[in-house]
């Protein structure tokens, strides 16, 4: 036995065994995932996974890494949501979303940090060792709204668009923040005396770290679109290269301590129309696939480790600062959620309302990014309390808040999303008003949202799309698209259903749709089985079918082959009709 | 700037980057792959990068790690030649394959080991500090055809399936012998005096290691279907499973010291069908393509390594050794395929031509697995000399044999790769003769594959698919299976020639189909866009179109939504022909 050897990654391949083993648990009871959420359940798998490692061994269980978390678990997450991201309701909400994942971070750091150090003044508590600073960057670590732990909640509760994109968005874009805030304090730390010059150098380096996330990300993102430009005789590594600079525009903006999520973010909606213009249909399918699945891992992995994690010998408990703490987080999130909607509402007709406002204020949720800073913290006598108090706010976060906001939503009607998409219909009429109110934009001299998107689409149909689609001289009108796009849909729903071959030999099937299924039951039955394959062989033997090669490389079976055959086939069988 | 903190996955990163963007730079020159094989242009980047990287840093490039090699870039591939292999000419012959698996790597082995014994006899050469077992052990490294360069090589040539089955099936399945003797030889070396309980010892290795490999497998290939009978509600997650699973496979028999490849094939193999039955239509393309991107990524990236590995000051020259070496290579391959098939002629009918023989003895390929073993040696005063004689045979099979074997094949007219594959009137035939053969085996008391096939497809379709399938209670002829996925593949193709939709409202379609190509490249014109816009807008417009819904981790959109309404559709559309 070898076990040294294959060690690393395998214990790798077991830990995400073991996390996707849970969730198929989870599933086969259909109740409990209504109940509580997924993460709160998988937290639950990792505490007990982690009291069984402390019990055995007798010590700490080992916690998550911080680099394993920051470079490998937290990128695919962020893809997943940068490329999924819905980009009319985020961009419409632009402002609104940088109000409160900028303005509203700020404050609640500096609301936390200096509250928190109010409480350590009483001398009752026993906490007068824990200076200002050190209050400040807890402050900077524990206001964070963690984008892992809102996606795990705010996908299964439903809530209507516009409030969804302005928790998540906020979740995402506050990113740049707190990695501003969080390395200024722990550098002031580090000092022995603080400038106001290097107050100021903070307050730039707001602006450097998330314009230049979101430079690096978009020239990451175009380049990704230009690479698949020339992809056409190698389907097979197309959805490497979007995952490939995705993931370096993250490490670059790392290395140069840029925002990496918000870097991720600008490439991977830099880069999706065009890549999704270029790449085949199954490169596509692949890329959506994996990035769900490899988003879905991670973050299963992140909600075990936490729980393994916080089994252990590395708290220090302080009832008054710990319970401060969590009253603190809520208090300020609140707060500071009241007064820049305030604002907000003053500036805009369609305004949010106050139950919008709550569930903003209570979907402020933490996850494994405090943690991961926390631990991350350079080592000081208090470290230990700082530790124990994250663990708790993010345990309420996710426990408390998480389960309850499902009944608040219910309990209090928050406008839910539409069920149904706009019709062909409403969507000409949105992009016909877009247009109009471009115009009167440009006639009013405002330059508002529809202004810019006018521009924008203008030099993006003028240059952009040239550079980088690989078809750009046969341009489609989009509805033509769209329409191409639903109609591929429909064909794989139907030969999947069994329609498009057996539909039109049956003549009940276009008046009555119950026998259908009840001759889909009998079809199982011998005489009929015999009966379905004489016709399909009459229908399909005039002429030799041809398949793929046996064994290719870089071609799936089947792949190569002209479909010119295939149509003749159908051509064939609607002349028979 | 902070490189330290994202060295490891920025660098793995970018060697993937260049090793993908190496692929799209031959493929955009049309003319260049048809030439030189891949694999030579392949090893040919890695020259130049290894001598850019050696003049720069005036010191060796780093060489390909053998734990890497072994544990991350392998198992891609050889899951993705396993998952893909034809089963059928497999197993027809599995006895001719692993004959020249076992009986000829063992006597290419001994025949190499022991002339290359009795060219450091001559004194002449200064060689005679080399010993008989240090000959064999090398011997034992060099025989082995790789299946990496096999493939990379036999891929682009297009013999007839017999033939590539035969000797890609013994590049594969060689590694339980080369293993084994390795192991053995290596264990030799260190030991002061050998047993024959030792030699023994060892011949009986060979059925352990191939054999407890396959049970490996197996095992893991049958946890896998069984597992991805319950995935139904968490289809995202699906391909996960077929890749964890295969890879624990290989890792677990590293562990135990069996043979890993034989391993991951006997998983791939074992789990394919079922698995296949299990999981959504999109999952599998999902596996598919992400295999072969996969494999495609870590064949690149090999021969790459190869390339860079080959620069440095790690090699001892010695003339008469190396020229030795490779023409002994030669010599003992061609020798023991020529008496080996002697034997397989005069108990087969269909026997294998003198043509075919040349080219099973000419494709002996070898490459990286030969490259990182010599890597893995213990230290001795002559291992430079070794690692400089791998790398010359090597160099010599990837770029002379490799780049020779086409027009060789083109000269000598070896039967190529039949392009169409079987008409379904075949297939029937082909299966009522495998009856009809088991049949005659049972009654005439002969237990040969026929009969053996049939008790196995009992056994599975009696036991194994009720545990392993999901949807078991409702068998499907296979033909009916076949003719489904047919019709799934014309429906997709057809709706991405945009065939469905606008078909049948062109009354000329039926009848010319060169008209219908010109009409598309005048779709693009103003008016035409019009009159189809307005044509997809009557028609569809008769009822709101549901989309889905705005992000969710865990569905991809669309994915949920019912077909009924697709299904509508094209019903109303059927109606109005």
């Amino acid at each position: 036995l070898d076990y040294q050897h294959v060690q690393v990654p395998f214990e790798i391949t077991l830990w995400i065994m073991l996390a996707s083993l849970a969730k198929i648990g989870f599933h086969l009871y259909n109740k409990l995932p209504s109940v509580v959420p997924e993460s709160c359940l998988l937290i639950f798998v990792g505490l007990i996974m982690g009291g069984i490692i402390y019990g055995l061994n007798d010590r700490s269980p080992p916690v998550m890494d911080s680099d394993i978390f920051f470079l490998y678990l937290l990128p695919p997450i962020v893809l997943d949501a940068g490329y999924f991201m819905p980009s009319r309701p985020f961009f419409e909400n632009i402002g609104t979303i940088l109000l409160y994942a900028v303005v509203g971070t700020i404050w609640n750091v500096f609301g936390i940090g200096f509250s928190l150090y109010g409480i350590c003044q009483v001398r009752a508590f026993r906490l007068q060792d824990v200076s200002l600073l050190h209050n400040l960057l807890f402050g900077s670590l524990i206001a964070a709204v963690d984008p892992v732990a809102v996606l795990a909640v705010f996908e299964e509760i439903h809530v209507n668009e516009k409030l969804h994109i302005l928790v998540f968005g906020e979740s995402l874009l506050n990113d740049a923040v707190t990695v501003v805030l969080y390395k200024l304090f722990r550098s002031f730390c580090e000092m022995p005396t603080i400038k106001s010059v290097d107050v100021f150098a903070g307050v730039g380096k707001f602006f450097v770290v998330g314009l230049g996330g979101v430079l690096v990300g978009l020239s990451f993102g175009f380049t990704a679109a230009f690479t698949t430009r020339f992809t056409k005789d190698i389907r097979v590594i197309e959805p490497l290269f979007v995952f490939l600079y995705s993931y370096l525009s993250y490490l670059t903006a790392e290395m140069f301590h840029l925002s990496g999520i918000v870097a991720i973010i600008a490439c991977a909606m830099g880069m999706k129309r065009y890549v999704e213009a270029n790449i085949s249909l199954k490169s596509h399918t692949t890329v959506k696939y994996f990035m769900k699945m490899w988003s879905s891992v991670s973050d299963t992995l992140i909600f075990i480790f936490l729980g393994v994690s916080t089994i252990g010998e590395n708290h220090e408990w302080n009832w008054p600062y710990i319970c401060f703490t969590v009253i603190f987080c809520l208090v300020w999130r609140a707060l500071g959620v009241l007064v820049l909607t305030f604002f907000v509402n003053r500036f805009h007709v369609n305004t949010i309302t106050s139950k919008d406002q709550f569930i903003i204020a209570y979907g402020g949720l933490r996850g494994a990014i405090c943690f991961s800073l926390v631990f991350l913290l350079p080592e000081f006598h208090r470290k230990k309390l700082f530790i124990a108090a994250t663990t708790v706010v993010i345990l309420f976060t996710v426990f408390v808040q998480g389960m309850t906001i499902r009944p608040l939503v219910d309990l209090l009607a928050v406008k839910r999303k539409r069920e149904s998409a706009p019709t062909v219909g409403e969507q000409i009429h949105i992009r016909f008003l877009d247009h109009l109110l471009a115009g009167i934009e440009d006639i009013s001299g405002h330059w508002g949202q529809y202004y810019w998107k006018d521009k924008l689409e203008y030099f993006n149909s003028k240059y952009l799309q040239k550079i980088l689609l690989r078809e750009y001289d046969q341009p489609k009108s989009s509805i033509v698209l769209l329409y191409e796009k639903l109609e591929r849909k429909h064909a794989i729903e139907l030969a999947e259903a069994g329609q498009l071959g057996h539909g039109p030999a049956h003549p009940s099937l276009l008046n009555d749709r119950t026998v259908r299924t009840d001759q889909k039951l009998e079809d199982t039955q011998n005489p009929d089985v015999l009966d379905n394959m004489q016709e399909i062989l009459a229908r399909n033997l005039y002429r030799i079918r041809r398949t793929g090669p046996a064994y290719n490389r870089h071609t799936l079976p089947g792949e190569s082959e002209p479909s010119e055959h295939a149509k003749e086939i159908l051509i064939l069988r609607h002349k028979s009709l």
